[in-house]
């Protein structure tokens, strides 16, 4: 039987975007693939808030973890000074990232389960001597979202690029180039609804020229290759660096034009009408979520009651048909667990999360009324408008 | 109507593997996915003629391009000199990577259509000064077939890492890490038979040891990261860098079962023999090879009769029915095109190509009695045994 | 956004079995394709309670009407009696079946809700003037289920053959031809779980033997040409009678697979675990089911409350995701609605059940406390063993 | 590896036919699949050539020998007497069919090979004592083709009703309705592209009014219940008598578009073209058809050489990867072999099939020089235009 997947990606895809990953491979050079190549290019744009005179979308074979290295390494050299903002096992991934091709990185944590406060952001950059600060929108690991926003606000001010990874929040965030972010990134899998392998985002004029006056120090992950083949596709003329994942462009594809057919403002007020009856139920059964108060609308992490035998908890929920994600932050491993709540999110799944959760905690022996995170989620659905 | 794509891949799929990457996508970190990944990275092991016990597979999300990336970055610093054996388009490739990780690039460069000859690599690997060589097993730009398994025989009494491109061969032509291969790797869309996005291959001991001595200058393609990630899967545990393409490796795996049910070597004499009757077909008509005689069997390079118009030779023979590629040397683009015959080939393609050739070259003028062609590769199937 | 099939067929298909729909269509006289077919045949039989050295099973392109006329035509002349249990709509369609192959017609008709009982059909029989007698094992109309083993206690102590509709019943209710059935059939597209397109069922000995007496009087419903059909296959030889559909019997195999791994009773179980909690569900919202106690565990019709109109009703749950059936009792039809429960049927669509039909009581104005429904029906999971 | 299905049905389906098959099965009354329904019937209706404001439209679960029944029992009674243009296998199943309906059945039976001549039927109507005449328009088992429009010109000035039997022609083969067909049918896994399971046909005026003084004497081929489905789908409110087959209906329906996009005439006239190359080749190989002129253009039945093994040829083709169909007339079965060449059919398909044969028949020890079928098929080919 299907089980079917909360987990923050790979989600459950819409079935035209499943059918379209089997469609005979057409040849990555024939006008037909240039085509679909270049509207999903335009419509990456569109999500992002970008616009095609002035940004540069892409679509790499790869996956999320390519995205940070390419919306990175082409706008640094090995003297740059970096700052990221560590909200969770992300944060801790760019550092890493960094520390390879530059010695100077400097990062804010601010506590378990919050979010940074701008303020903190502008200290930093009032100094003058960060080339490029990074910032995960949505951390996967804790469900804290950041405000992007703000931050762009002043980040732009500066002359630090802000990169912002959108793994967790692209097609169910609300994030928009236009407020100043230089470089943005998701990945296939999550709320832009295809199924995993392919690194997706866009950049901004001020990086693209800061690019330009940098020496390339990769391969695979040069944007400047990859300009060439975006540019080309846009000019439906094509272009090569690497031979494209057909089957999963046209997929996606697919997936954007459902995004685009159910309206995007609609689709991020249904993220956070779903996220809200999740966040009622878990509430509702008396548990606590580790975001204190800036949650994502596309996961949520939430703490186990104590004495929960986490991975018992996973596997009765699985065996009641619901896969949920283990924890991820290494410090509380072992006492949480996480609900992707992205993509096709609708009110069937809320009911199928929360019930399985009620009933498996009954199984771990917390005491909690049969009912009490359904109704309390059915609530937030009927009054939600 | 479906065009048969000739063209050296993506390549035509067999209906397992397609109807495989529409399978509701899993949780890339159940039991059922890493039994799935673990049953892929063993049969690649096989398919190279590696072990296990000894060599790393590996397969990540993305492309040949990257794969020639994570086959060298890993196994050089910026002190490095090394070896490019230059037989076409992908030779040129690897002087523009190394280009940015090192500033000590030789190139070897046989004429065009030739292969190199063991001797001058033995004459410069003799100076003892190389860290590391490349060479494409078969160029998939010029259809010519370089004699890695005495390259070995050179490189494996040097301290030179030998690094084979393979990826227009495996699968479809002998190569065995045995001889003495360092590294190798392929890409998911040729002779596996699955479609693009993904880079696969081997590394040898005498590779990770090498790498295990030297500081990461990338992300994304450090090997020291995948390398966790196979070990924890062969040990069934799983492992994670970057979401797996779930649907992509499932579907690669249908593919290596598919090589392993019907044998290896039995796949490759099938692959001699579609690719002999090709050739007999070409030159039964009249026309020329760029490979002089060191010919692969996954494609051949063709040049054009006098005064033909490679556009609408191309498009003529689309109308017909068949895709082939457009020349990719720059010296000779206009004047060749390429044909692949890897993967699931039969004699039906071998008919289909031939016919229509034939039929285009008349339409374009050429003087050829339609039947010529196919009755030397119908002699040729008939002889081969 | 798919919204869920909750309705008495079509249902929610595993999607193994709808990626079986797609393979590309071989060869009906294929050894393969044969073999395929034998296997059908063969789980039919061990479904249906039956033995291959005795019964006949067949499968035939067509529905669950054709069923009803392959499994009486053939055994009856112009100058038989036949008798129908009538116990919901798909009662009248034996009566209007009958009406065209011969004269003497009886009905046995419960009141509306209820199971015929036993000793009425007793009455009938003891004066030994029928030939054959219908029973519908579970009125899809009604949701009511007749004790199909008691009655064949009564028909096979008798000259009358006892031939039950089991399309809404085999593969989620216990139904066994070893009871004393004479003739059972289904279609494919219910509990059986694979795509409408195919009457399946299984013939015994004593109604065949009656056939063998009778001219046959239809031509694509004569059992004697699928009878060849049917022992060709399963002697590997194959035969012909119309062209068989090749992907549905494909996908109907997987299905029958699928149901053999799970292992019929704890399927039959699994139904009823559901079936429990749906009811629970309907009555802990006050709520009530026209079935009075011989409740089917495949499917429930449910009354509205007064005054809730049936239409908006059902538009207001599918813009909630799920899809139910209206009335079909032309009595009743507008106070009630239906609800398909089988085939995958897990918690997980008994939470969407029962939530979506709480909040669009509440859009109709129904004083209902969500998750009212959701309680009983959790507290019927976790009771049920 | 996939081998060709050569075979008159199923055939080889285009992927986004086959695609359509695996998409999940929706209601089969909502309004989405209404709306398919509707557009599939009034696509039929255009390719019969009959016109939505006066013929009937039908689509039944089933197959062509289903769509045999409906096409003619709704339009008899135990009194007709019927005639029966008997030019194969596919004739003496309609005597067949007629023997369990009416005792007054006769037949014309061209000798092996030969159309009936119209002037023949004309001579049998002229007594003005048929009711209805039956006649085969491509017989599936010998290639012959009937000319159904100048018995059309015949039948239509007397009173009997002339129902053609277009299983092997519709969408490869002219036929028109207002030629005078009063009702014609054909089956989907043959030249209308989707898999089998579906009797298509159209049913005229002078044959509705026929109907309408008649007593049904069958259920699921009774037409006026397909009638009043067709009816009520065609104005978009649907209708019941069976669940469709929905996943085919979907399927069909896409293959109706394929047809409708790539035109009619100019469907036609490829299966002209590639029809006309198949039998240049058979004949350039030296090889006899079973059809002396008049030849149909979706299949091919040929004599195989004397001494030739049919069981040894058509397993040899198999191996070369194409599956052909064996001989279905008894009085010369194992003496020739049929060639199905409908639907996607393209000069690919000839070129496989022509030299799948040559192959073969050297395998079986004819002396035929490799290359002089196919020359033939190529120089056919060209000239064709």
């Amino acid at each position: 039987m299907r089980k079917l997947l909360m987990i923050p990606g790979p989600i459950e895809y819409e079935s035209n975007v499943l059918n379209a990953m089997s469609i005979p491979t057409i040849s990555h050079s024939s006008k037909e693939f240039v085509s679909i190549y270049k509207e999903a290019l335009q419509n990456i744009t569109s999500i992002f808030g970008s616009s095609t005179s002035e940004g540069l979308p892409f679509i790499i074979s790869g996956s999320g973890t390519l995205g940070m290295e390419v919306a990175t390494v082409n706008f640094i050299s090995k003297d740059s000074k970096v700052l990221v903002v560590n909200t969770g096992y992300f944060g801790d991934r760019f550092v890493d990232l960094f520390s390879r091709f530059t010695d100077k990185v400097e990062q804010i944590k601010p506590p378990l389960g919050q979010a940074v406060e701008p303020v903190r952001i502008k200290e930093k950059l009032d100094t003058n001597e960060y080339d490029l600060m990074t910032v995960t929108h949505v951390d996967t690991s804790t469900g804290v979202r950041n405000n992007v926003k703000e931050i762009a606000e002043v980040s732009k001010k500066t002359d630090t690029l802000l990169v912002v990874d959108g793994v967790c929040s692209v097609g169910g965030e609300n994030l928009d180039m236009k407020w100043g972010i230089d470089v943005a990134f998701t990945a296939s899998q999550k709320a832009l609804g295809a199924p995993p392998g392919l690194a997706v985002g866009v950049a901004e004029k001020r990086a693209l020229n800061r690019m330009g006056k940098l020496k390339p120090n990769s391969f695979f992950s040069d944007l400047r290759k990859w300009e060439a083949v975006s540019r080309g596709v846009l000019e439906s003329k094509g272009g090569y660096f690497g031979t494209p994942n057909v089957n999963l462009i046209t997929a996606l594809n697919v997936s954007l034009g459902n995004i685009m057919s159910e309206g995007l403002e609609l689709r991020l007020k249904r993220h956070e009408k779903m996220a809200s009856a999740i966040r009622a139920g878990i509430k509702g059964m008396g548990l606590e979520l580790i975001a204190k108060k800036d949650h994502a609308n596309t996961i949520s992490a939430v703490y186990l009651p104590n004495g929960t035998d986490s991975k018992k908890f996973l596997s009765d929920t699985e065996t009641n048909g619901v896969v949920f994600a283990s924890g991820l932050m290494k410090e509380i491993a072992g006492r949480y667990f996480r609900i992707g709540h992205m993509g096709s999110i609708s009110s069937s799944e809320v009911m199928i999360t929360i019930g399985a959760i009620e009933r498996a905690l009954k199984l771990s022996g917390y005491e909690v009324d049969p009912g009490t995170g359904l109704a309390a989620s059915q609530d937030s659905l009927l009054r939600f408008s």
